[in-house]
Parts: structure tokens; sequence; C-alpha cells
């Protein structure tokens, strides 16, 4: 008795497309699909015929839509007469974008970049389907990559998302500010990451309030307004606010 | 023959004092007092006299000012006849303030807290002295600790000073807002922890401009307009120019 796979069509080839082509392992047999249509996507030459996504894969298992949110309508569109479960990637969209019957959501929390290669085992999977069995799948496809999966409404993860932003895109935008800072006094970046990686083990223990140290926390106007006239307009506006609003959280905390 | 050591008086009580009293070892007898003389620092009936710090402990071969940085003046003023080095050990603050011929700085490149354990060997630190022999007797100390001392001018440690604000009590107070995003929605902030991590090891790999993801460097204004929706004004504006930041970073390096 042979055990049973499904077939899965992967369209995208962004971040989140390759890192899931890499990885998507076990019962799940994929076929990335780089372009939106077939059509798009396929080499000269390659015998696929021009036809739209739907018709080719009309018997696949899963479709999985890993491209640009503004995209995803429109290749949703080519799949609307397909009978497998069809899901997106995005952490900001929600599931009820997608028409057909059999919708859902496989969202990895994480930073993904091709030039990095990261195990999935640092990948957890946020999960949505409009049936409880379809439901089931998606875990199946993120536990055989060696990951784990947590269903979450599309109502929640829109805060999921927001969170990531902040603790992810946001941080890393204050690391490229750091990295500028030292380039210009030729200090190594390198010099940071003790630092950069006690920041965050920290809040494994400690919350971020309790964890906080630095001028703006004590409110020492003098380092504050030394430093200041160290920085460009930007950064010295980025400066202000921040200060600001560890000053703001202390003062919100010591009245409680 | 019996080994040399190095009586220290260590003078403060927050948290880079209380690692310093923590970790001092080896050839280093240290002696912790708490407030700025020894008077106030000393529970009554211990015997101690009311004296300044000077005279009460003139034999000392390293004083340690770990006080804030707004009371170093008066401090090493009391110190200012002593025949040992005399040290501060803040980020911002040049080496020149103490007026003592034999001056220095022990700058702990770190974000310490007193609810944090921390082995020194995750502390580095970075060491500048008026006389080159004094330099040798800074590093033995952060040595003897298991940690490394990297010598750097007060004009060039301003810039380290300024650049860990940024990738440590800035990025913390992101983590910060992150945790209330998360608790407002019932989302453990432990859910955080993968992404929070990667992020930091990613740039072990590839810069920080490399590294950037999300809606900002995509430029995704419908995703952008619609996280904003969630956030209070604060966090808005916040959100705004990190945004506007990680945009014009990508501007800049596309163009050259």
């Amino acid at each position: 008795m042979g055990a049973r796979t499904y077939r899965t069509v992967l369209i995208g080839s962004g971040n989140v497309a390759s890192f899931l082509k890499e990885h998507i392992a076990g019962p799940f047999e994929v076929m990335q699909v780089k372009g939106r249509s077939l059509t798009q996507s396929s080499p000269k030459g390659k015998g696929l015929k021009s036809l739209p996504l739907g018709e080719a894969f009309e018997e696949a298992a899963l479709y999985i839509i890993a491209v640009s949110d503004r995209a995803i309508p429109s290749v949703a569109e080519e799949l609307k007469d397909v009978k497998g479960l069809v899901v997106h990637t995005a952490g900001s969209v929600p599931m009820d974008i997608l028409k057909q019957s059999r919708r859902g959501v496989l969202y990895p929390l994480q930073t993904i970049s091709k030039a990095r290669k990261l195990p999935a085992s640092k990948v957890p999977f946020y999960i949505e389907a409009s049936r409880e069995e379809d439901l089931g799948l998606l875990r199946l496809l993120a536990e055989s990559m060696g990951s784990k999966a947590t269903p979450m409404t599309s109502e929640k993860r829109r805060y999921l998302h927001l969170a990531a932003v902040f603790c992810c895109n946001f941080v890393n935008r204050l690391y490229g500010i750091t990295a500028d800072l030292l380039a210009e006094h030729d200090i190594p970046f390198s010099s940071m990451l003790p630092l950069i990686h006690e920041t965050a083990d920290k809040v494994e223990e400690l919350t971020p309030h309790q964890a906080q140290t630095g001028p703006a926390v004590r409110w020492d106007e003098e380092v504050m307004a030394q430093q200041m006239t160290l920085l460009d307009d930007e950064q010295r506006e980025l400066y202000q606010l921040l200060s600001k609003s560890i000053h703001d959280d202390k003062l919100r905390f010591d009245k409680d």
C-alpha cells in the first residue's frame, strides 16, 4: 500500500516561496510556479501548455500562494475552480480574501531572506482554514518540515504581524543605524554583537519594561542632549521619539 | 613570596557597581562603598569614621567610580588626593572629566540589570588611561573577571555608546511596544522569541541592509496604512518614522 502523497503547487519566487520550496518534504510533493501563471513562468520548450494555473494543476491537493500581498487576489482568481485547498502566506491579509470554499492561511512568523539558510524548526507557522480537516493538512505540512503550527484567526494574526514589524523589521532598522554610526568612526559592527544578543536574551527572563537600561530610562538629559548633537536629522528624530517612549513607559509603570 | 594584590574601592550601588562587585576577582580585592562618601554609606556603629573617601582609602591601588554620570565630578573631587588610579565607567563621559594625574575609564558595553545574572565573559570592556601602565592594570582587571578589554579613546567611545543606545536601549523599547500590542490581544510574548533571536542572529551573517524584510522595505502602502490604524498616536509616529527610515535606506543603496 503506497503512502498518501499530497501534490502541492507553490506559486511565487520571493523569500517565502523559496524557503517553502527548499523545505517542503515528507508526503508533500511540491512544484514551484515562479510567475503568476504557468505561461509566464515556464521556460520555452519544456512542453508545458499555456494554461491558467487552475487548469494546469486541477488535481493538486494544496495550492500555496506565496506572492506579494497585492498580487494574491489575481492569483486566487486563476485558481477559482480548483478542488484542492488554496492558502496564502501573508500576515496581514484575511483568509476570506480567498473565495474558494476550501481556503486557508499558512503564515511563517519569521524574517526570511534568500541569502540566509534557516532551518524550518526556527520558523513557527500560524495557520487558519475554512474547514477543520484542512487545518490538519496544514499542520501536517508544517510538521513534516520539522516546524510547528498554531491555529490563529485572521483578526488576531493582524496583530501578530504588526508586533513582528516592531520586534523584527524596525529592530533591524535600528541595527542598520547602529552600523552606520559605527562605520563612520571605524568601529567594527561585530563590537555590538554581545550587546545585541544579550538584549534579545534578556527578554526571555525579564519583561522589556524590567530590562530597560540607558540614558532615556534614567532621563539623563545631559547625555541625551550631547548624543543628539552627533546625529543627522532623521536619526535625531528617532532618538527623541524613542527616548520619549521609554520615558512615558516608565511614568506609566511608576504610576501603577 | 605573596602574589601582588590590588586593593580596589568601588563607589556606587547601581547596576554596574553591583555587577563589578559580583565579578571582580583574582588579584583585585574589592570593597564597595554604596553612597558617595563613606559617611553616607556606612551603617552606624560599624566603627568607620566619618571620613572623605580619599582619606579613608588613600592606599588603594584602584578607585572605580560607578555612579550616575551627573555624580561623577563630585565623587572624583572627594578622591582628588589619592595616589591610586581613578576610573569611571560611563560611556559618554570623557576621561578628562577626572582631574587626577592617574585617571582612566572602564566602560562595560553591555545592558546590565540587577535582576539578571550575567557572566563577565559576555561583558566586553572598553578601557582608557592617562598612563600606559594603567591600561595594563585595567586589562588585568577585565581579564581576571574572564572578560576582555579593548583600548578606546573618549572621542570614539562616545559613538560606541551612542550606537549601543540604538541597538540595545531603543531595540528593547521596540520589544516593549511588541509586548504591549500582543498583551492587548492575548498573544503570549514568547511567540515572538524565535523571530527576535533570528533577527539578532541574522546580522552576524548579513548586513542590516541585506537583512531587511517587511512591509516598509517592499513599500507595501496598503499593509502599512492598515497597520497604522491599529496603533495609538505614539506607536503610529514611530511606525511612520521607522518605515520612512527603512525606505530611505533602500533608496540610498539602490542609487549607489
